[in-house]
């Protein structure tokens, strides 16, 4: 049987999104309509060491829930690697009186918690907090929906200066191991080539596809490549390949980079953050531990931390397919 | 067995939302990939009627996945309820060979849709596009998800001038007979109340829900509430009446109307867009008929015509109770 | 000569508009940097009477450039109007310190602050801060580029779905006594008609207007109506009336309300409160008093308070002249 | 006396900006409102001499005021700079009955439009159409306040993950010789320091900026650094130059790029192009050549060609004083 909870302590760790406000707020009024405390550490695992705690009320969280970004602020912590570091996070923990955690962030934050929550008797849940979606136990990750709109919405303005004057762009977005952000808006986009991660479409095959489409009669392209893609060049020395093997176009390059993880989140990465703050806590005070909750089919669900961190996120294969026909 | 399809009709009918003409554009594509024919009626079954088809091939969708409205128009047509509109649209089809249909738009686009089939030998396919979301299965209806983002948008800009002002707000939104924009941009806009078509919440509970939200500290509130939801008075008589029982609040209202229906889609519903396209014309080509595509558990599906209008759409109740928790 | 200032309140009153924020840090922030103190008055002269002040350094107004609406809050106050009531405000501004008053607000606000001034030895500089531009001795008030954005991004999202349906719209939009906001709006928005405070259409030229569009060829219509327009019919009425008299449009009205004030501030509302409040502190120290700050020629000027208030903004003739050649 | 003019052509010439679309609107409503001939020229001079000429009625620019870009398409011509380029696109202007030219762009296309009107009894006009206001006789050219209001919410996103990570951006924004678009988006967008052609702030003051701006409590930072910026590095350079010298800081770097060129018109654009297509034409049927039409003191002005490309368009200092009073 598990203790009595009577104080959560909060954080967002890793890169921030869009949406960790609102999943915060989530929390914090959780914990006051079932009348526990609530306290939010700064700068992540790194302010646990510290024993920076603020503490939190349901008016604390007014008015954050549009805000891009994280009020408790976020950092990476090597000291939380060491088992020094995290004894020394228990015992803040323990002075504050907090008795479970709510961590949003990505992968490496929930390993992070799933080590500690093993060393000391600490019950942890995980919301997923990450633009790229590349977790395993949600279909949608805190941010990755925003993100997608703010990416569409650059290369709308990007296409319309690419077919002012006929030209070529590689648009270089977020996602360094899957390329779920690169494929979405690159059919949402209009994209007439998407290199990601899980495929190498090939050099040749590049070529193939924008001989054909300036064939087709388009006079102005758009390749979306996500960081991580593998055709063994960066956007610079793509375009410069471009360049050499095709004199139709000219072609240009536009890295998005970090304005991707700001921003509001919009409305589906507010309510997203919403249900999965109150089911955070209410599992925590069910006597649950060690999951990451998730949206499945829809409906909100726990997957154990390490299946989460483990398992792989999949791309979407019918969206390559709906992206090749849309390119007719 | 199922003839050959070698044309096929695609139009908008009913209400506008946005992604309609995403849905056109994946269905011009679509029939491009596959060397078939593709038409487009214009103003709905209204146009089948009148006979007015624009041929269409693949650049002819060139820049509109981004655009709202629909390039093919919309009408409801009192001529299609009749036996002999009826004809004369079947014997326009003829005429202009056209094999098959996909129709994007709501219960009442389904309905004619299906009669005529029924009647003719017409293979039919419907896309949901409507942003009321009030189709049975998918959940997710074209321009659904833009209309949120845009509710959204709108929700944190009164919601500046009302906490500057210490006002009271309420705003009307769509859904006459569903409440799912209500709902979900009630929790994204920090609503304190949502009145919905499925609840009746009662004026007097709503009294003391407005009066413990004062008390609790809130200076500013805001109710949104659907077109057709039953708490008996429409949002000005609301407005008086809550003016009459309560003191402490300077109440405004704003109807958002129209603008909902329309801007640029986002990027999920032009994703959503070009899948249903290509599912839809592709089931055609496989003989099928009389089915809905729709988005069930994130995966492209078909559900018979009938079913999708008689089903019901209904909320997500768990959104209710999330709303009452945020509201702490 | 006038005393040395040590200490400046800044306050917003009137109704709120995007940029007050804004106006409030360049404020602020102009006292951190001349050395001198600065407090914060809560919602307007109604927080002088109740003697709300809040202190206010360098750092308190961090990230508001950006946020809509006004965070010292903004109220009408009926007890400034009486002798005593400004007695009562006057004795808490000595009493916390205050030299001198920045006044953020419109018309109202800075009669309120000339009767004030001239009563009690305090020197007041005024801000206009409005969305309406009805303000004499500047070309912008704060907010009103901002607010034309809005609006215009609203009449662009009504546009889609009047030209999918062939729709006319009535579209109201702010300005009790100015029609700037109508006037540039219907020259952005393609309008066909704008019916405004300082121009009397009349009904028959209206329907001939609408008349000779649609025989031109144009299905859809959009007609931007100022609040104070002076055809002698609101919006709901300027519909029934084109209802009756005009069988070929459907006609729809939308009333963008509340939402007008709202909204992050765009990039020259944010600079130009800057400007202003830095114009308004330095205007003090160097010993100024019963000035508004303006805009003029791009040149940041002063108005006496009296002939800002008495002065009338007058309308750009020229943008009726283009907006007819524009409907050609 | 000058010529009666039948038909005008229009051509974009240069980088494309927003608001050009509006500009061929107004001049294509304008000549029809004249009862005059418009033809629109394909991808400015180029298509002068290519003789690519559409006819443009009012009908045929509906729908465009707010599309970014430009329909008629824009490209740098080679051939436009020899004499025989020029000599066939007289021909081809003579042949399709052309009496006179409208040009929109910037200071190559105005010096070209000088050369050709020069050599060939042809009038032209232009309208300044480039994002990045550097030219002399109007305080706004037509993209400029769009983009400022694009590369404000860029930096507003951006802000929200700078100050999540307590990390110091550098982010380039256009503007080769002229720094009004960073001036303006710096103050708008609270940056530190503010890197523009004009002035060269040195390694050691910025450097000593940052510091204190750390010193003072502020945890992020951002910098902007327009392309044209003296400081001798460029902003990769200057990241890895603040990484060697500051240990405080995290820094990053974001490129906004082509993005700044795209996007719907602001509103200001869409009515200054309104007004710059109607004067355009106008001044061209009163007879006048070789002029450019500006935006002076709010007023609708005409600068002569050769004067708005010697002049210098000039920052205004007063912004570079309130940048540094809002840092305190």
């Amino acid at each position: 049987m598990s203790k009595t909870i009577k104080k959560i302590g909060v954080l967002t760790s890793g890169g921030d999104s869009p949406g960790m406000n609102a999943g915060i707020r989530s929390v914090v009024r959780t914990c006051a309509f079932h009348n526990i405390e609530c306290v939010g550490i700064v700068q992540g695992y790194q302010g646990m060491i510290r024993g920076e705690f603020i503490p939190m009320d349901a008016r604390s969280v007014k008015g954050i829930i549009n805000k891009g970004g994280t009020i408790l602020k976020t950092a990476r912590s090597k000291d939380f690697r060491t088992k020094e570091g995290r004894q020394k996070a228990y015992e803040n923990l323990k002075q504050e009186g907090v008795d479970a955690l709510v961590v949003i962030g990505g992968d490496g934050s929930f390993t992070g918690a799933m080590i500690f929550s093993s060393e000391f008797d600490m019950p942890v849940m995980g919301i997923p907090g990450t633009i790229d979606n590349d977790i395993f136990g949600t279909t949608h990750t805190l941010g990755y929906d925003t993100a997608l709109n703010t990416v569409v919405e650059v290369i709308d303005k990007i296409r319309d200066t690419a077919s002012s004057h006929d030209r070529l762009f590689f648009i270089e977005v977020m996602g360094r191991d899957v390329g779920h952000i690169a494929l979405n808006v690159g059919v949402a986009g209009g994209a007439e080539e998407i290199l990601i991660p899980e495929e190498n479409l090939g050099l040749d095959r590049l070529l193939e596809s924008l001989h054909r489409s300036k064939n087709s009669g388009k006079s102005s392209s758009i390749v979306i490549v996500a960081e991580g893609d593998k055709i063994g060049k960066n956007v610079f020395e793509l375009k410069d390949y471009v360049d050499e093997h095709m004199s139709e176009y000219e072609v240009r390059v536009s890295v998005l980079g970090h304005m991707q993880r700001g921003g509001s989140p919009s409305c589906f990465d507010r309510v997203l953050a919403s249900r999965m703050g109150v089911k955070a806590v209410e599992s925590l005070l069910e006597g649950k531990s060690n999951f990451m909750v998730g949206l499945l089919n829809d409906v909100m669900s726990l997957t154990p931390l390490d299946q989460a961190i483990k398992g792989q996120s999949k791309i979407n294969l019918e969206l390559l397919r709906v992206s090749d026909i849309m390119t007719t």
